[in-house]
């Protein structure tokens, strides 16, 4: 789509901070490098419209010219993260505001509201302008719209949007008054005009206003893409469209309600563990990615940033070991991105992220990190005829919603919330060797034997639908706690706990028992449940595993429950991730599915592709030490065959098999 | 008073968050738990008057009557803690402001400013048109003004409110200028206007303003309360009127000015300690609300609200062990509360407090909760003849303005407050099986031998005389550390600590030494010194204990000082909880008194009510063994003489003792 | 100067506070003690002007008179530290606003904005009315200016006055757009108008913008003195004329810059370390002190403020032990200070301060603390001989622009800062019994065999000139890690890090690796490495430690550089306080320095002044135990000449030595 055949490399190129002669030794190192996209003008507005409607261009013009040349193509930003500071001076009423009420001002970045109306004319004007101008120019290989959709707002514009998303959304103020469950607290609207953001108030906050502003926001973001982006499409309908997100509970985005409206899905992946977490939660931000691109029916996706040297993590950075880079950005494509984007091209000398990594470091290309970019340039290269989706029959759900309510608060415990569940089980799925498709609630589940919901708390009577169906046709299924407690207004269902799947599960549950931080329940077969437990009535399921000591002595912590060819797993608490890792084996070959690669030793990450009859196995050595895997093949990189892989420490691979 | 001769048993009924039939199912189930009272309308404005002045009484006149006709009478509440919306959209000036400036918005309860004329006139016409509709119903049987009284403001309603209360207090600038020492970095007054209520400012704030804005909140809130009980009295005066009170360090009331204001001290408790704290904070919250009523002249007590099941601590709910939340109601009903009632009767599907727990569960009547609710009822049915005060001959001295003034900024400490003294004072007490009142300094001391302040910071001329004449009666006194240092307005007694009671104490205070958090220094005769230490010099008393090794090595850390038939003794310290029994343990047998049940075993709970010839003796085991208890009399469960009482772990006994 | 050939000695008065009849015991009291300065005044302004430009002069009259009888002088404060409340309420713009667009209001002190105009009219006329008054009155021996210049405001008075000091700085917007590097983050300015201070944004700050907001602001600081200064000078040139500044890194002022304006340098000190720290503390303010006065040229220092009793250390209150105020106090005076003032004479009895400690404290002169003010007043009267500066051969650079830089966000590590590496380097040496000079960069080097360069962030052109001109002149140099990183602007140079000292050092930093706050790293020769390390490439030096284990395993950790007779280390890492020791004492050998008292043990602090062929030798004993010295002289207390100076627990002793 956006390439020619070969995979994406290069990243964040920011002409506009330094002197033209730096320019062309820009593109010398880029090829030096094999880069072949960069992304440019990302925060230029201030650059490119220095006063109300005046356009310099001309430097632009340079830029992409000299990129063109250089055979390098370009992902035209349009640079509406970061209005000029003229635009802040005449439009105070466009800066955001927070709950407490503070006005924020400029200096940073993000500093406007997306629902005032001064902004989104502004940067509907600068986006018309580039379209305008470089729809056509043969560098142009992708528009980037913004950056990093991420801000929120409490003022009056906000106010006022909200109330008629709202009166769109509930129609009336009677179901509005029945979703919010006014009823509590005195807080039944009479006049729409009443309703405000969830600005700071007195005590705890209306959970179903909470909900839907979050709701809101995302789509008021969305809005303030898509005018873009049918701006950019009217210039040019050949050239792709995105915008780049971020992950984070931060976020105030719906990912999976974005992907229909982009052409690539693109994401910026930072992780923020500094030991193994940070391949899993590398390996989860890809698996993410896929399901939006496969949930929107978008041809694929790409991660658009990545770091190329420190990991922020408590604050601090973390320099990334030899290899990490190169190993995190095959993860990336071994799970299907489209190539390995990263910010940034060059380190500035100034600006707040002066310290942020650079392709191109303070200390300039004489550097470790730049020869690893030109080794990565050349793995990339040699990988171009990989193809076709990830191998694999496990979904795994991830629904925003459930994260937004579980974070609310009111909870019975601060300590939970689904993205944090998604990733414990993700990551006792990757420990284990399994790779998962994440899925949307909802979408279509073809060859996936077991669907796991991990704290699915929302669960609207649809996605009930849709989980009995998916059992009814002989697939597998398991559930952990604090799924499906509420509706989609995060209303809970009554009559015991898990309201919408307790028929399903054969449990009923009576009573939660929130578990202090450090709390450690053991089970029976091994292993400890931690930060929660359930009163579980068993109504047609039986015990697994049960609870020793306590209040809930012999009561059962993990069910199954089998109907038909199709087995139901029910997990009222968090395991230790080792038990985590041998309940999801279990469920795993119960319903019939093999790991990736099943003698890979730990450590070492297998992910494969398949498209027809032809598949390509990657290999990476997370270990420092030297591992041999059992895998034969054609190595990509020396274009010979081998019969058993050896791989250095921090070592990898990519194989052609031999037709399956 | 409000009874019919039985303990009140119930609930807040939130009929309005339901539909109809919910209701008759409700009042089927209340009549199996034998509820005899709940609570109606806490929350109901915006149910009550959705637009101004138009009242929709017709759902309440059906739920009154509905329970007058199961035999359940109401405590009717004016709904005033809540605005509706329309409110806060007409009147955005009555709003409440926060320290920062900040203006609080609707979405969650107690948005108002207490001193708002706006706010004060809305609330009365709706207290009066409850009053007129509502005062001679048949179900009627309490008034429950507003709910739990405790928000703040800094609105400048609230500034002019708080000059008008400083002029009346202290009459002339001159005494203000006294009273706050505002000599002290330029803050001499010169015209009432140039003050505010305690904003936001520079750095530390001036001590006496602190103090005196408290004092005028509570006062300020007082007044909102009086004028709706007026209103209600002068509709039928003899349906008695009160509001329930919460405890802790964020609310703002002296409980004690109340006491006199109402027709029954009402108190909601929520204990948040998880293992035996628990136990003791309830006995502690009961001792307290009984000693208001003592002091108010008020003819008893009620607690209005607990909760049915999950102790909030940290944040998480911890659910309650089976038979934990019986323990719970008969610890105050052995300590004199009419009854036990809960928040709330049935769990919400939605609103900020979804998961607080209730009588009846999202899980339904078939449940643990509810079967305990049932059990309960059944309990309380028997116990209505017990009467009486609390057998005990200790009294121990609580005063809001001491805690209020330790928790100013700029203390030797941060880590101290009355409050918690007076907790572990309690504590120690109650471990050690003693019972006592708890008394505001002033009260009438009749049969009380020993009197404990435990850091009783403001002591005025009249308290000193008030303790020199318990003294002077023969009655003896213990006194701990920060206990008569600062005279009412916060100003410190000069000439050496503790001045005001540095005569009768014999000894004098040269210097402070605060401990860090976790320093412990050893005393002589066992135990440790937590928290605090001073340089005692005696001056009459004699060391019964002394500080071992640092700089205060020898020096007095415990002193006894015998005047006449009294003993006195300092405390200079926080000791270990075991060497604080002893203590007291010490002091009491000086006194001459016994504990309540002298061979109860530890963790067994033991309280005594008597009137005139007859007594009742509470046991509770907190302990998870059966435990047997020397004590005889009719169990009144069973109706059977008992000559020594086997209790179940966790199990509770009520003996009717032959008279005394 | 402003003495009479004896050592200052007092403290803060406030008769303001107390009748009349306290006054006259205060003298006595005074005079018990030797107390021969007092500073009077310092937050008198309601009590001097009740309304505007009404003056009640005569109390201060009586004051002065007074202590003029009783032979005490006095250090007139003018009062605008904390303007009356007539003042808040008449101009409300003059209150002061913090980042977050919240407006402090009165009630404690310093509640003014220094920009607004109306608060500096104000601000000259109480000043110029005391000149008018006072500025010949027998009794006064110094003006003491406000007190403790240390808040800031983010107002529109302070926004203008940015602006128009950025002009001044800057010329130009292009020269401003390219020192803030205003081309990250579109942050471009096309108008001064659009600039405002860095008030609260989405997200991390311009690093330019905040560093110019410290300079500014703390220029404008500056300019609220001068204007004071310049009219009490004028009224009488003779009066010595000061302000007092405390440390600490909230404190916004660059003290060096000031330096040249007072015609004494007066500190506040008071350390926050309990133990050993408080020593280490104190020494490194005199330091401070002494290095501000050498930089300015001014003819002195004196400790203006310190505590005579406890240490404020997290919150809590510490009483400091028997003879450590005393030590204190010498410590300063052993480092120049021209005696020990103390905050305050008198304890109050009520505002915030009211347990700020005193020499007189709340139990009276019947105390501890008085007892030992007394012997204090005695051995400074015995002292007066001593002069001439401190003998040492060692400089320590500290600069406030590195300090504010590395405390920016977005820096590679949070834990870091300026003035912790330097107290790091500082109490290496004092433990190793070294003395110092703390010298801004660009100061004079004269004796000083070896400059110590910790983490000095900012290095100008100028500076790395000086540093170079020091090594060309046969100095010697450590440079610790961090340092030269960046030029005035806080921009990165480029290269390779320390960009502005890399030649120099013969290395070049490739990477930074922060570490993780309980990480440690061994090295080669013995130690650990903490907080922060670096791939170090040799380009001249020699390793002379190197990293064990972890990426940079063999790497160098310390380099040693040797360029003609200089030698220059460089130390990538912070190394623990016994490594640092050890460092610093190899360096100080190559250098040819010894300690300043060979054998003296350790803890025992020892400080020798000389003037021409005089010395005198301080030696303080920390520890608790007896010391011995080898040190001979005449002993200043008896007058007895001493060949071995036996030392008592927490002991001091100054002698006389043989002239040199």
């Amino acid at each position: 789509m956006i390439g020619d055949g070969r995979l994406c490399y290069g990243g964040d190129w920011n002409p506009e901070q330094w002197p033209a002669e730096v320019w062309a030794e820009d593109i010398d190192l880029m090829r030096r490098a094999q880069v072949n996209l960069v992304t440019v003008g990302v925060f230029a507005w201030s650059r490119l419209e220095p006063t109300p409607g005046r356009y310099t261009f001309d430097w632009l013009d340079r830029v992409l010219d000299l990129s063109h040349d250089g055979g390098i193509r370009v992902a035209l930003a349009t640079p509406t993260a970061s209005p000029p500071p003229w635009f802040s001076l005449a439009h105070p009423d466009a800066l955001p505001v927070t709950a407490d009420g503070v006005r924020l001002h400029h200096g940073s970045r993000d500093t406007y509201c997306a629902a005032a109306p001064a902004y989104r004319e502004a940067a509907r004007r600068i986006a018309g302008a580039l379209a305008d101008r470089y729809a056509h120019h043969p560098a142009l290989a992708l528009w980037h719209v913004h950056n990093e959709y991420g801000t929120s707002c409490h003022c009056e514009h906000t106010a006022r949007a909200f109330r008629r998303w709202l009166a769109h959304r509930h129609g009336t103020l009677d179901a509005l008054n029945d979703a919010w469950t006014t009823s509590f607290w005195s807080q039944h609207y009479t006049d729409w005009a009443q309703i405000t953001t969830p600005r700071a108030t007195q005590y705890l906050a209306n959970p179903g206003q909470l909900l839907d502003f979050r709701r809101f926001w995302s789509d008021t973001l969305l809005a303030a893409y898509t005018e873009q982006r049918d701006l950019l499409r009217a210039a040019n309908p050949a050239v792709p469209v995105t915008t780049n997100h971020v992950l984070g509970d931060w976020v105030p985005v719906d990912h999976a309600r974005w992907a229909a409206e982009v052409d690539l899905v693109a994401i910026d992946h930072y992780p923020d563990a500094v030991d193994g977490g940070a391949e899993e939660q590398t390996a989860l931000a890809a698996d993410l990615a896929r399901g939006w691109a496969r949930h929107g029916g978008t041809p694929g996706w790409l991660l658009m940033e990545s770091a190329p040297n420190q990991i922020h993590t408590a604050g601090r950075m973390h320099t990334k070991e030899p290899g990490r880079m190169l190993r995190h950005s095959l993860a990336h494509v071994a799970r299907g991105s489209r190539g390995a984007m990263f910010f940034q091209w060059r380190a500035p000398v100034g600006g707040a992220e002066r310290f942020h990594s650079a392709l191109v470091p303070h200390a300039g290309p004489d550097s470790r990190v730049f020869r690893e970019a030109v080794e990565l340039g050349g793995l990339l290269a040699d990988l171009a005829e990989v193809d076709g989706p990830v191998e694999t029959s496990i979904a795994l759900a991830r629904d925003a919603g459930s994260d937004w309510a579980l974070r609310h608060p009111g909870m019975p415990s601060p300590r939970l919330d689904h993205d944090t569940e998604v990733a414990a089980a993700h990551r006792a799925l990757w420990r284990a060797g399994y790779a998962c498709d994440v899925v949307v609630p909802g979408d279509r589940l073809d060859g996936h034997r077991l669907l796991v919901l991990p704290a699915l708390y929302l669960v609207r009577d649809a996605t009930a639908g849709w989980v009995r169906d998916h059992v009814a046709a002989g697939g597998h299924l398991l559930v952990t706690y604090l799924s499906g407690v509420a509706d989609e207004h995060a209303r809970v269902r009554l009559g015991g706990y898990p309201g919408a799947l307790r028929d399903l599960l054969g449990v009923r549950v009576e009573e939660f028992h929130p578990l202090a931080a450090d709390d450690r329940l053991p089970l029976t077969g091994g292993g400890t449940a931690r930060l929660w437990s359930e009163t579980v009535r068993l109504a047609g399921a039986r015990a697994v595993s049960t609870y020793v000591g306590g209040v809930l002595d012999g009561l059962p912590a993990v069910t199954r429950h089998d109907r038909g060819a199709s087995t139901i797993w029910y997990v009222s608490t968090r395991p230790d991730d080792d038990t985590h890792g041998r309940l999801l084996t279990q469920a795993a070959r119960v319903a019939g599915v093999t790991p990736t690669c099943p003698g890979a030793p730990p450590g070492v990450e297998a992910v494969r592709r398949r498209r027809d009859r032809a598949s390509w196995l990657f290999l990476l050595n997370h270990t420092d030490r030297p591992q041999q895997v059992p895998a034969a093949g054609v190595d990509l990189r020396t274009g010979a065959p081998v019969e058993r892989v050896r791989l250095d420490p921090g070592g990898v691979a990519v194989l052609r098999e031999t037709a399956g």
